[in-house]
Formats: C-alpha cells, structure tokens, sequence
C-alpha cells in the first residue's frame, strides 16, 4: 500500500461503485431509510463498505476533530431515579452538540470519588459535571482540574467554584405551607438523608421555615440513607415511637418509597390516616401507589445550566439556585385522581 | 521555563517539601486519611498541590498509558432500572480495572442509534457493549467496528456476532409454571412489550410453553411500550374486555409498575383478586405494593461476561444465555412477608 492509498478518505462514492448502485442508495442503507432498498442490494452495499471500510461522514469529521468533545459527568449511584434522569438529560445535550459523555458513579468513600475524577481528568475531559455523594464536598481542593467543572447540589456557596441545583429550602417550604395550609395538618414530621457535611440540609431548613411560620412546634425527625431501605428503616423507627405524625415530608424519592413500604406493611393509609409528601418528583413516584405529591427538580434545567457552564464558562463563581414544581398528587390529601 | 523543568515529574516528595510537612502528611490530605491532619496544614498542602500543579500517582500512570482503555456502553432509555443497574455494573468493572465508560443512551430511532454508535467508535473505544432499543437488532450490519463489540439480549443467535444475556424464556416459563402449580392459576395473561424485530419475544414462548405443559388454554394478551406507561394502558385494555385473568406475567418491570397501578385504580387487589409477576426484578419492585415475585436477571453475571468478551475477547461467534433466579414475593399470593 503506498502512502497516498493509507491517507485517502473512502467516500460515500466508493461503496456506490463498488457495489454498482447510486450514492443514494448507499445512504439508504446506512441510514435505514427514508427509502426501502431490497434485501440483495442492501446485502451488497454492506459488504462493499466492509471491504472498503467506508465510515460515514460524522464519524470522519469527528474523527478530523480528535479525541476531545467529551463532557466527564460523576454521579452517586446511578440506581437512584432522581441522577438516572439526570445523567440522560446530560447526554441528550452532549449528543445534540457531537459530544460523548464519560459516565462514572461514586458510591464509596472520598478517595474513590478522587480516583473517579482524576481518571476522567486523564482522559483529557472537555469539562467536569460532579454531583458529589456528599453533596456539600468539594472535590478540587485536593485535585486540580484545568478544564471547567460544574458541581452540583452544593448546599451553600463554595467560593471559587461553579454550583447548580434545585431550590432545595424553597422546594420543602413549599410542600409543607401545602400541608398545612391547604389539608390543616399540624404535625409534620420529616424522614431526612444523612449527610456528612456538617451543614443543616436545606430542605430541613425549609420544613422548618414552614412550621415556624405558622407558629407550631417542630414534628418529629427520623434521619436515614439517602435510599429506600434508608427511608423504610427511618419510617419503622417513627412509627416505634408510638406517636407518629399526622404527615410526613421525605427528602428524597428514594427514601419516600421506602416510607410507603412501611406505612403499607403497618396498615396505615396514605394519606387518610398519614399523609406524604416527597422530594425530586421522579417516574417512581408518579407510579407508586398511592401516587406521590412532590416538589419536582427541574432536571432538564439543572443539566442545560450545567452544560452551558462546561461548554461556554463564563466566571468561576457562580451560585445558581433553580425552583422546583409543587406536583399536587394524591399521597397529600387532595384527590387529583379517582379514588375508590 | 526549561525543557527539563517541563518534563520533570512532580512528585508528593515536592509536595511535602513546599508545604514544609513530611511526605506521609501529603498522602493524608490527599485521600482523607488514615490519619487527621489539622486544618491548617492540610490547606498548606492543598496550596502546594495547586502550585506545582501534582496529581498522584494513579492518575500520572493513567496519563503515561494514554487516552485508551475506554469501554463504550449504549444503552436505551436509562430511567428504566434494569438499564440503570446493567450500567452502574459494568462502570464497576471498568473501573475496578481502571478503566473508564463512555455512556451513550439510545431512546430514538435506527438512525439514531448508529450516530451514537459511530460517535463512540470516533473516541478510540477498547470494545463496544450494547443494547440496541429494538433488541434484535445487528448495528454492526452497517457499521463497521474494529473493536470487540458485544450485543446484550439478542432473542436468537446472530452469526458472526458475540451477545449475552438473560435466559428470557427459560425465566418466564418458571414464572407461569409457579402460577399453575404453586396456586392453581389456569388462566395467565401476558402484558407483553413491543418489538420492532418480527421475532416472538422467549418471554412469550417461555409464558406459552409452561401454559402447554399444563394444557392450559393461552391467557389474553395485551401489548404496550416497555414502560410504565406502555403497562398501564396495556393493563386498562385488558380490564376492559370484562373477562380479566387469574394472574398477569407482566414481560418487564416497568410495564409491571404501570400493570400494578391500573389494578389500583381500578379496585383490584394483588394478589386476592389478580396475582401479578414480573420480569427483571429490581430494586423498584422489591420496593413496590405488594413487592413482586419475579425472574430477577442476573446483571452482576451479564456485565461480567460483556465485560470479559470486550477485555479479552475469544472468538467473534458466541451465544451466552444466563439463567434468571426466581424470586419470592407478595404478589404471587405466597405470603413471604407479613400480611395484614
């Protein structure tokens, strides 16, 4: 093969002579369509391409255009609907604009969430998107990133740093003032995650920023993992107690339905006997039974912000706090939907 | 700066000499221990660290071995569970072996689908795993891979291709069989997924043979999109012939989660009135009312193989079929857990 064969560029035009039919169709049956092709002729384009090894012309130009275009995106457990949402909002963006995006969970202590992102940084990531599993951390003050990084859910401020997430505060407040204001309900525990930041949750805050303004005293609190079982072993402790709530607010999706599981093995109807209510306002709460009233996350809002911070940085310090949606569902009291 | 100063390494031993702590002292900034450091000199490191710009050693290694060992993964829609675990198990792996993913979610059309394929191809990937939306479907007929490629749940062999999966058929048999002859069920209904393949989905065979075996006349079936939704109408059609079954083999989990809301709505009791099961067995159906008895795929083992096939990969032509486990719950009518 001389040098001038190894650099040529197969063309669209190559596969059609080959296989003796027009460069449409050859399009035809790479993009399956808009044109049916019959099956013999379509059976010689693919091996025309296979012996020329013809790659369309995305891929070229990608190609021409390097390994770079790669967003690195660090997520606690992908099992959680909440991030599951979130990561197929990112990469919804990253394809519309040519980009891939490198996807790689935590779930474990710090020094892995470090090993998880240093990796993506070698591999000469465009730009970071990092919801830690401790949401408050800060991960790049022990590691240096020379690209633009996001991170997400950070309960305050951190200065120096690029911060995205839902209006967590303005989100609880939201749904307990419904609680009590629309359904009268006075007592109004809350089932929290766990966290160790040392920084009040800001949904916590917005509980009781609530009650207070009502003028009540503070329902009882139950902390947990931020996951079903977590949110089910808090619920069980609650109602231990022997005086539970007449509602409850939990401060994730996850740890809502394991709430709902242990309300239902206890023989307590929500919300005739308990009402709840739920943060995140993903599928699985739109499909539980009951279905669940819930300050939804503006996931598609979270990943364009994110996004347009990695792919056009403007200052490194930057707070962006987005509200979040009161869902009215029937888990709260109100009859959105048939009962029976 | 010198070319020597450009290339020179900078090591934790530069670190620890900058910041006047020993090299120990480093190490535990940089990993959050073993040992506490006071605030004070951990900042000190952190400001040596960002002024000769050290990355530890792992990610230097990474650095040194290039921008290789990327597995590209593409899957459907990630807000289905199963997706969401298949993926959090091979971003284990990968990195387990320091190894990164590249991500790409599917949910659009053929044309789509090789776009996201061709773009991972672009980025150098090791290997390929995927699960095309339209499960049977061969991307590589058109799109010419010069990696190991993997296709996840193809219903049939496909020649010339590695694929690995669950045993639908032998799964959903087991299903249907615990129906029959566990609870004396003679009329099972399928809610079964749609699939552009023209193939019969094993789940329908493996619910069709367990009913023979029996000589059992065939349960209605209803079709919808796999998803909560795609079962939730699936399940009101069906409801609304007047002529309900005994029991429903919903083909998915998701499907299954909407099955389970239309029987809500409509006042039937799982399992008194219909006993349900399901495919996939997820966290989201262990934690559904009534948790659901069903084929629990084995994610941990599919990941593993696909893994395997990409990191040392036999030959090209291989079949791995993967039995599912049986699991216990609520909604069959046996009662695992407590009633009430």
């Amino acid at each position: 093969m001389t040098a001038n064969e190894q650099t040529r560029v197969i063309t669209r035009a190559d596969v059609a002579r080959l296989a003796g039919v027009s460069s449409a169709v050859v399009s035809y049956v790479i993009n399956d369509g808009p044109r049916p092709v019959a099956a013999a002729t379509a059976e010689r384009v693919r091996q025309a391409i296979e012996v020329l090894g013809y790659r369309p012309n995305s891929s070229a130009r990608a190609l021409r255009r390097g390994v770079g275009d790669t967003i690195g995106l660090v997520l606690p457990d992908s099992s959680n609907p909440f991030f599951a949402e979130l990561a197929l909002e990112i990469q919804r963006l990253a394809a519309a604009s040519g980009r891939a995006v490198l996807l790689a969970s935590t779930t474990g202590n710090q020094r892995h969430e470090n090993r998880v992102i240093e990796g993506l940084l070698s591999r000469q990531v465009e730009g970071l998107i990092v919801r830690s599993d401790a949401a408050h951390r800060d991960p790049f003050t022990t590691i240096r990133a020379d690209v633009p990084a996001v991170l997400l859910d950070t309960m305050a401020p951190i200065p120096g740093r690029r911060s995205v997430g839902a209006d967590l505060r303005a989100g609880a407040d939201l749904l307990v003032e419904h609680l009590i204001a629309e359904h009268g309900l006075t007592r109004v525990g809350l089932i929290m995650g766990e966290d160790q930041s040392g920084l009040a949750d800001p949904r916590e805050l917005g509980w009781r920023d609530a009650q207070r303004r009502h003028g009540l005293p503070e329902g009882p609190i139950a902390r947990g993992v931020f996951s079903r079982p977590g949110g089910y072993a808090a619920m069980q402790r609650m109602l231990a107690t022997g005086k539970p709530p007449q509602a409850i607010f939990a401060s994730s999706d996850v740890q809502a339905i394991g709430v709902l599981r242990a309300l239902h093995e206890a023989g307590v109807r929500v919300p005739e006997d308990i009402a709840l209510v739920s943060f995140d306002g993903t599928v699985e709460v739109e499909y539980s039974w009951p279905p669940l009233t819930a300050a939804q996350q503006p996931v598609a809002q979270i990943a364009r912000e994110a996004f347009r911070m990695i792919t056009d940085p403007g200052p490194d310090d930057v707070y962006r706090l987005i509200p979040t949606e009161l869902v009215i569902r029937r888990s709260c009291g109100c009859a959105a939907e048939p009962t029976h």
